[in-house]
């Protein structure tokens, strides 16, 4: 799988960050992963700026939105595995996503019904990547 | 509110702790908050100390579980705001919880449909439980 992950703004919590970096690296022993972070600053702005980096590649587009669908992680495994051009995940910031960039996405993917921080939220869909790369490889996870 | 966490194991990364530690000092300006850790063994021993443990006080009990019933934080902020007798939440461990355990709960609840470590689950609870404070404080809260 080739992955990217489209994020407004920094982590700058540091053990989150430190927690980010750990799973980044797991997730590269299997994966491709880039992770693109662009500069907020309004949500329609921070819209054009994540249109115009997803424009650079044919990949399938994934939304995080609260208005998304939830799935298992067994689920998320499956729709990863069977990607085959790439996939691109995009995740807003403090002031949430504009409605282009959801509109624009081959599907919108709520992690929980529950708000956390954009911050969480990156490191909650890296845990669950590398999760889902774990059940698609059969290794055992968890800790 | 008067809330106490009863989990199973200690939470060994260091950065998770370091976040919750921060989570739990937060909670602690609005709230009471105990967090009991119990020894991990088989899930049956873990379950006969849960409830041991939890019989000590009267109070709403809230277990974690993907079987529960997921809702928003809002929802969640609504449920805590409503209990006078205190919360106890219960966090099994990676063997999971027993039937006991679940039979004797006040309430199931899921925080994603979503696979996660205990250790992220008892991150991922504090902070709820802080958003919720939050909610009812009205206080702004985002990172």
């Amino acid at each position: 799988v080739d992955i990217r992950i489209i994020a407004i703004g920094k982590v700058r919590d540091r053990a989150i960050t430190a927690l980010c970096e750990d799973m980044t690296g797991r997730i590269r022993h299997d994966a491709r992963l880039e992770i693109v972070e662009l500069k907020d600053s309004d949500s329609t702005q921070e819209g054009k700026r994540i249109l115009e980096t997803a424009a650079k590649r044919k990949a399938f587009r994934i939304v995080l939105s609260e208005e998304g669908r939830e799935c298992t992680s067994r689920e998320f495994a499956t729709l990863l595995s069977r990607q085959t051009t790439g996939i691109d995940f995009i995740i807003g910031g403090p002031f949430g996503l504009s409605t282009d960039v959801k509109k624009q996405a081959g599907m919108l993917l709520s992690l929980s019904r529950m708000t956390f921080t954009h911050e969480m939220a990156r490191l909650f869909l890296l845990e669950q990547v590398y999760r889902a790369l774990s059940i698609c490889n059969n290794r055992k996870y968890h800790k």
